[in-house]
Formats: C-alpha cells, structure tokens, sequence
C-alpha cells in the first residue's frame, strides 16, 4: 500500500511539474522557459522522486515503466495492474490541480493542457507514422536506460540521475513531434481534461506506442545483459 | 552557534544568488537568463550550499523546511527558533547586499525586487486562490522531496543535488503564478526592500501557505515511511 | 558481441539524440531550445549511456574516443576495429531513423540535417583553419577529460556524469564553429544523409582532426599521468 | 611539475570553455546560448576539470582559489607563487588559441573578447563599486563552496559538481554586472587579448577584489569548521 502511494504522488508530481511548466512557464513572454525548460522540469521530476521514493515503490510513475521492467525480469508480475491504477490516478489528481491553478487567471482557457498528439495536434506537424515511431524508439531508449542504469553493475546512486535526465533528453528531441509522451498515465491525465478535438480520439497511440517500445526493451536488454538478479 | 551562522551564511546565499539572478539578470536584453536561468540560480544555491554546509546545520534555509522536518520527526523542536530568526537575517543581508550592488547602475530602480506576489502582483495575474494552492502544493513536495531524499534508504551523498535541483524544478513550474516562495525568510527579505503595494500586504500568504504545505507534508511522509530515526 | 551491440546501440542514440534535437527542435519558433538546448542533448546521450552501457562496453560511442584510449593503453588494440564499425552503424542507423521521422512533417526538406562543416558549411562562417583547430583542440579535451574521469584515482560513479557534460561544455563552444564533431561516427551519418554541396566532401577534417586530438591526448595523459592500470 | 601541467591545461581550458562560449556561441543569432549558456560552460568546465585532474593538481584553476585554500588551511604556501604562474599561463595559452579560432572568421572583430569591467565596460553599467562588491562577495561565497565541498565531512565524489555548479550560478547572477570573474587568470588572459581601451586599466579590481574575498573566507570558514585536517 506504501508503494502505491508513493506511485500516486510521484506520478502527480510528474504530470503537475512537467506539463505545469508546459502550461504555466513554456511560453511566457520574453521569459519563458520554452520546450528546454519544459525538458528539464519533466527530467527533474523524475529526478527528485527517484531519491525521495524510490527506496519505497522503485519510482516507475509510468505504466510503460513497470510493463518494460516486468518483461525485463526485474518486476513482479502481481503487482503490475495495482501500479498502472496507482499511476493513472496520480496523473489525474496532477492535471487536476493544475486546471485549479490555472483556472485562478482571469480569461484563462485550458486549450490542449499539454496533451499529447499527432497530425494536426502535433506542435510540429507531424503524422501519425512520425508519432509511432518516435514514441517507439524514445520509450525503448527510455527502459534501456533504466534498466541499465539500475543494473547491479552500474555505479550505485546515480541511477535516478541517469533516468531522470533521460526523461529530459526524450523530450529535448521529440515535443515537436508528439509533445512527448512515453508515459500512458501522463498522456491520459491531459487527455482527460484538454478541450480540443484531437486529445481523446489520439489517445490510443500514447498508449500503444509507449507499450510496445518497452516490451522491446525488456527483450533486448535480457539478450544483452541477461546475468542481472531482480532489485 | 556554528549551525547559526551557517545558516546565516546559506540563507544569504539562496536570496543573492536566486532574487540576485532575478532581479539582475533575467531580463538582461536578448541575453538574458529567464526564468529558466533564475530557476537554475536557486536550486543551485541549494545544491552548492547543500555540500558546503549541510554537514554543519543540515542547510535547511528556510523555516518552512525546518518546520516540516521538525512535524517529520527529523529535527529538533528547540533548534526551531533560532534557526528562523538566523534564515530570516540571512534572508535580508542577502537583499541589502543585493541593493547594494543594484544601486550602483545609474537611473536604478527597485521596483518589485523579486518579490512574491498575488493578484495584481502575480508575474502572470494569477488570483490568490492560486497562489495558495500553488504555495501549498510546491511546498508539500519541496518537503517530500527532502524527507525522502534524506532518508537513510536514500542514496548517500544524492540529496543535496535532488533538493536543489526539486528547488529549480519548483520556479520551472511556479514563478508565473506567485514568482515561487516556498521559503517564508525569501518573501520577508524581498518585501522588505521592494517598492512596490502589494509586497507587504501580501507577505503573509507566503509565511502561511509554505508552512501548511512543510507540516502536511511532515505528517504524511511519517504515514508512508515511518520508520527512520532522527538524522 | 554483447559490446559491440552495445556500443551500436548507443551510437544509435548519440545520433538519434544529438541531431534529433538539432534538426527537430533547435528552431522551432519562439519556443525551440537554440544551441544551448542541442548541447545539453548530446551531453546527455552519453550521460544515460555511460550509466546504461559503461558496464557493458566502456561506451566509448566514437572512433575518436576508441583510439585515444588505445593510445592512452586503457584499451585494447585488437577491439578497435569491431567497435569503431559498430559505431559507424549505429550512428548511421540513428540518422536513418531521424530521417524517417522528419519525413513525416508536410513540406520537409533534409537540408545540412546537423551535418558538420567548415567555410560556407560552417554555421557561423568559420574557415578550414579555425575548423582544424577547434577539432582538435576540442577532442584533445574530451580525451584528457574520459582519461582523467575514469582514472582508478578519480571519484568512482560520476564519470559518466563528467563526460556527458564535458560533451554538452564542447557543443556549447564550438556548434557556430563546425556544428561540432569531436566524433568521427556522428560527422559520417550525417553525411550520408544531408542534402548540401559540402557534407560529404568535408568529411574527411571530421576524421582527421578528432583522431589527431585523440592520439595527442592519449600521449599528453600518459606523461602527466603515466601510473594507471588498464580498467 | 605534473601538478603544474594539469594546472596549466585546467585554466587553458576554463578560459577557453568559458570565454570561448561567451564569443562564439553566446550571441548567435536566434540560436546564441545567452547569458545562461555561458555560466554553464564556464561551470562545466570545472566539473570536468575537477574530475579529470582533482586527483593530480587538485584542480585550483584560479590564483584567488589558491590563495583562499592557502589562508583556509588547505594548500601548502611553497607551492603558491608556482600554481599562480601556471593558471596565468594556461590562461593566456586558452585565450590565444580562442583568437586563433575566431580570426578564423571573416570580417571578424575581436572587441571586448570576453575581458572584464565596470562602469561603461560593465555589461549592464555597474559602477566600481558594484563591481568591487559583487566580485568579494562572489569569490567569498565560491571559496565558501570549494571548502566546504571539500571538506571530510562532506559527501566524497561530489564536491567538483557543487563547485563547478557554483561557478556556474556565480555566473547566473553577476555576469552583466562585472563579465564574471572570480578568478584574476582569466580576467589577465582576455585583458591581453581585448580591444577595448578599458580591459589592461581596469584589470587590477579583478586581481585586488577576488583576493580578497577568498582571503575572508579562507578566515571565516576556519572560525565555522575549524577542524579539519589539510587534505
């Protein structure tokens, strides 16, 4: 129970913090912190909840997360669909702060509320064959780095660094492309509240998309490094 | 009385360093740092002071943080005062010298000195409701963060960098709403020296709100991992 | 074999990640992440892989990196060939994948695709002289600072960490140069891919110049620092 | 004399990291690195520093750190006025290439190259005495940092990424009141070099200032902590 609370907040942190920079800070006038900003909030999340709970739930904060861990041989099993609901729900209780923040602005609107998506809601104009294949690669690069970077050979402390400056790296590259997600449960807290057509509708893809570059992942990385003990 | 005057010292430095980058050079034309730079500057004051001074009083920096150590059972009750009373002269020998180098460039003017602020004296017109919900929250998870980061399940020797940069990920998210306090000896160093109407008036929300977010945080970090002993 | 797909993997994504930034992100309008963003992106591709694959391969990522080592007797002269083909591929791949997401935006056009360059190819009109120099000053560093960081004297664990962002401090100075090299690998799938009159034909100072750097490190360190065993 | 060398090759490239970024990179158009870029690199060129050759020189890079550590108890004063000489030189050794580098350029212009200054030569038009302010206490607060992150209480392995990240937010805050310097080799080395009738006249405040901040520090840390061994 511990683990799941700590999953809540820590996936509440990454949804208010990184797509609250996104919507807050990204494009203030002349000051803003703009997509490296933005990067650098979504990395730090993870950063920081890394140290902080880590030791309690592992700090997966991600459904694709602990799927890519599980077919990695380094999570069990039993406790996959209690994560993932623990997740989603943190995600949730994010966006929502976030909207109740926002909405103290006079003639605010929430518009795409930094959800993610294709075609003509990619912030560059990408389709959906861009969109599959960035979320595929950046998410199997995400789980190699996680699960490299937590192996029992790998220098010890510094994991939650790696990872988290991983999460940034991922989204200096592909915001223009999807706005970045590799992460379900961050996707479906946006796409909840987002008022634009294309949020729900695009959904499926940040589900789908995330899922299978994990599940790949997990199988390379047993090929390469199979000799690893569960954490 | 070493604790006190390190405390001293670092207090200073977080208000130079992270109301200095503000007020200096953040709109610095077509050079300047932005937010994202002033962001940077104050985690950084926390990561730096973090290893210069953390094994002389802990660097907390801010009475919000002692408090909410204090309610999570990690610090000392009758430390409490003294420690604010040094937080808050630090604070404010950190805007005087501040001044000081500010008035030095011909036609200056203080104006709002990078304080804190609501309504009319949020950087983007957020209300109060806002403000304390913003205040509340990052303040809560600033806690989380140190809590967890400080355990001693924790990484050794990684806290000091996931606090700091929790710190910047803090003003990555929140300077548009309330110009971020978290710390109520920033907000009392800068109302007093900025010249503006809103900066006093408004400055008990930023006493207020921090230390509801330091003690909620406190109680629910003893619920999630009670079983660490006093550092 | 594990090595060499390891080090085909990160290759991959120094690639991926370095120019993905570049030609994805760099310019977006008003809110693109400029130099400074594209440097901090190629540092973290080799931060996340040191800690991911350093345990695995050395992750070297670059045939400069490959040779100095040799040179500086911290690895072995029969592993060179392999690797520095499973570099070249795995850049090449990372480029073709970029290649394939940019090619999903309506009205795309590959253009330099972060290709390097000198003279008219040079981003800020820097000539060959200036090109040949800063390659090799550069590289020179980026070895003294790999030999220096993984000394058996140096702190153990923040290598990694040292050289990603030794990577990110050399893009910082030198993208108005020659869009940096440093990296034989990465200057070579670029190449291949890049619609301009000069990529290809100036490949060859993006292999010259690196490995003259390399070797010269690779001598300079074993002088300073001649007492260390192979890792 | 490997000492010497590795001070040489340290201060070479804080010099040319530093400067280098804030003449090349730092005004780019559209892209430049900003204010912000250039306090990063100027950081990390002490982190790699610190990492690649701590273990031989100890990695001073900068007469005012060897003479606070001096007054702080921690270097020996029979290898100061060598350690001085080398900085300086290394110094100049890194601005010299940097104008190698630049006069690369067509049309180029060497102007200010980076030099530092107060009153019409300061960035923002500090007067002298914001200057002689802002450089005491910056190089006090640094030597703060590098003696307390080096300190045997203090967590191993870390100190050069807090010191290095020191410089970096000394930069965020006072580079438009003096250019930054802290550091008397690299105001020496870009005085030479600049073409400005201020740079030579106003170079004393950059060796006088600095001196003495880290003299009251090395003073006022041995009063807080004065109990540790020379390292």
């Amino acid at each position: 129970m511990k683990k799941l609370v700590a999953e809540f907040i820590g996936t509440l942190w990454l949804v208010l913090g990184g797509c609250g920079s996104a919507v807050l800070a990204a494009a203030y006038p002349e000051l803003g912190i703009g997509f490296a900003g933005v990067a650098l909030a979504f990395g730090l999340t993870v950063v920081t909840m890394a140290y902080a709970i880590g030791h309690i739930s592992g700090c997966h904060l991600n459904p694709a997360v602990s799927i890519g861990l599980c077919v990695g041989g380094r999570f069990n099993k039993k406790e996959l669909l209690p994560y993932i609901i623990a997740q989603v729900m943190g995600g949730i209780a994010g966006a929502a702060i976030l909207y109740a923040i926002v909405s103290g602005k006079e003639g605010f609107s929430i518009g795409g509320f930094a959800a993610n998506g294709f075609g003509e809601f990619s912030p560059g104009g990408y389709n959906m064959t861009s969109a599959l294949i960035t979320e595929i690669v950046m998410t199997f690069m995400f789980l190699i780095i996680i699960l490299g970077a937590t192996h029992s050979k790998a220098p010890k402390g510094m994991a939650g660094l790696a990872i988290g400056l991983g999460l940034t790296l991922i989204h200096l590259i592909s915001i223009p492309v999807t706005n970045t997600s590799v992460n379900p449960a961050r996707s479906t807290s946006q796409a909840l509240f987002a008022q634009t057509d294309g949020a729900l509708p695009q959904l499926w893809l940040f589900w789908v998309a995330p899922i299978i570059g994990a599940i790949l992942a997990g199988l390379v990385y047993k090929l390469v490094s199979p000799d690893d003990k569960i954490d």
